[in-house]
């Protein structure tokens, strides 16, 4: 099928807002790359596709149809759209938040670019859950779901009340803080829990009681402080390389 | 003084534009903390600052005028800006790269974000000299600066022929590459290079060669990359824990 319907057009450029893709419980997902990787990790959740003529839909049980490049552009999130928009469901069957191993929790991420870059980070390391505060930017943002580069397809990503998660948890909560012990000469455990804080303020004052083992990477040099995607990196790489 | 003319207008907002960066030689710098680090660090750059009322030029020496938030709005780069916007002479006296101790090379970076945060994970290392290929973004883009956090007054950037400057090097070349040696079981050297490559591509074809020693940080995970300012990050850190 070829064209697609202003009523389409009208639904896909309402998922721009995250108002409508509460209510209606769809995102988007857009460009090549991440299409084919919703395509093997997730098909089912696949609502409707449209796509330019030179993309491929292999699957004929999904709905989809073949736009020009600038009806793309029309109910393209993107500045430069790229072949193709998948319009997927959320998926509400998550896993529980495991027990055991590395576990991510983030207390108020605010730039979609930075959650994106930590899915990636989490998916890269191989840590299934990240715990997020109520706060912490939308999963389903766009600039989130682009940034993570698929790791939103593989990785947990739980809103909780992370004051109330904590106090029930078991295992070692450390904590990025500005005056905590120098992260290279702690030996750090294979099971524990790694809170990160707020892009300007930090880990908010009602969770520091919550840490066990507060962390810093050592400053060589003046700047104030490490951008929180590059610091998640960083500790995270601290717990695996052991 | 109040009040901002036409002339200082059109001549702010042209800087918002590479072309007349490089003609002017001229940049911006905006927001209370950027501006208040340009005037601790390289105060004898500042050529102009307009400001709203609750912003203090404490210097006599520096030409400012107090503008409306609405006149801010109009001038800036920024979708938010923040009370104060300063027009900054580009640096040319620039010291030489050194010869010893960790020196970072960029290949291709063209992303400002990335860019930024890799000068504030050199400001924080303590590494004073990045190198770049000469299609590296603009140092002086408005978002490098931004995302810099005051790293662009303290960390020397020189753009060169990468691969001129790296076949003069006698440090070891260490490339971050996705089929190099484990970079947790590598004795990493105070004395060396760091070779990083473009968003996409990676590091160039022709560079290959100029490596010595490649560098990959392990996967646990299914993720194809790890971000560039991330991967940058994270081997940094692996040469100053030592």
């Amino acid at each position: 099928m070829t064209g697609i319907s202003v009523n389409k057009i009208k639904w896909i450029r309402s998922l721009h807002q995250k108002k409508y893709r509460d209510e209606l419980g769809l995102f988007l997902v857009e460009g090549e790359k991440l299409v084919q990787e919703a395509l093997q990790f997730t098909p089912q959740t696949i609502e409707f596709i449209a796509h330019t003529s030179d993309f491929e839909v292999k699957s004929s049980a999904i709905e989809s149809v073949v736009i020009s490049p600038s009806e793309l552009a029309r109910i393209s999130s993107l500045r430069s759209p790229n072949k193709v928009l998948a319009v997927v469901k959320k998926s509400n069957d998550k896993a529980n938040i495991a027990s055991s191993g590395l576990t991510l929790a983030l207390d108020g991420i605010q730039d979609p670019g930075n959650f994106g870059t930590i899915l990636r980070i989490a998916d890269w390391f191989g840590i299934n859950d990240l715990v997020c505060s109520k706060d912490t930017v939308e999963i389903y943002n766009p600039k989130v779901v682009q940034s993570s580069m698929g790791a939103i397809f593989r990785v947990n990503v739980h809103y909780e009340n992370l004051g109330d998660w904590l106090k029930n948890e078991s295992r070692p909560i450390y904590g990025a803080l500005l005056e905590g012990k120098n992260t290279y000469q702690e030996s750090l455990p294979k099971d524990a829990i790694l809170l990160m804080g707020n892009e300007g303020n930090g880990i908010s004052k009602d969770l520091i009681p919550c840490i066990t083992n507060p962390l810093t990477i050592p400053a060589f040099g003046q700047a104030e402080s490490l951008n929180v995607a590059v610091a998640t990196g960083i500790l995270v790489s601290e717990f695996k390389r052991k």
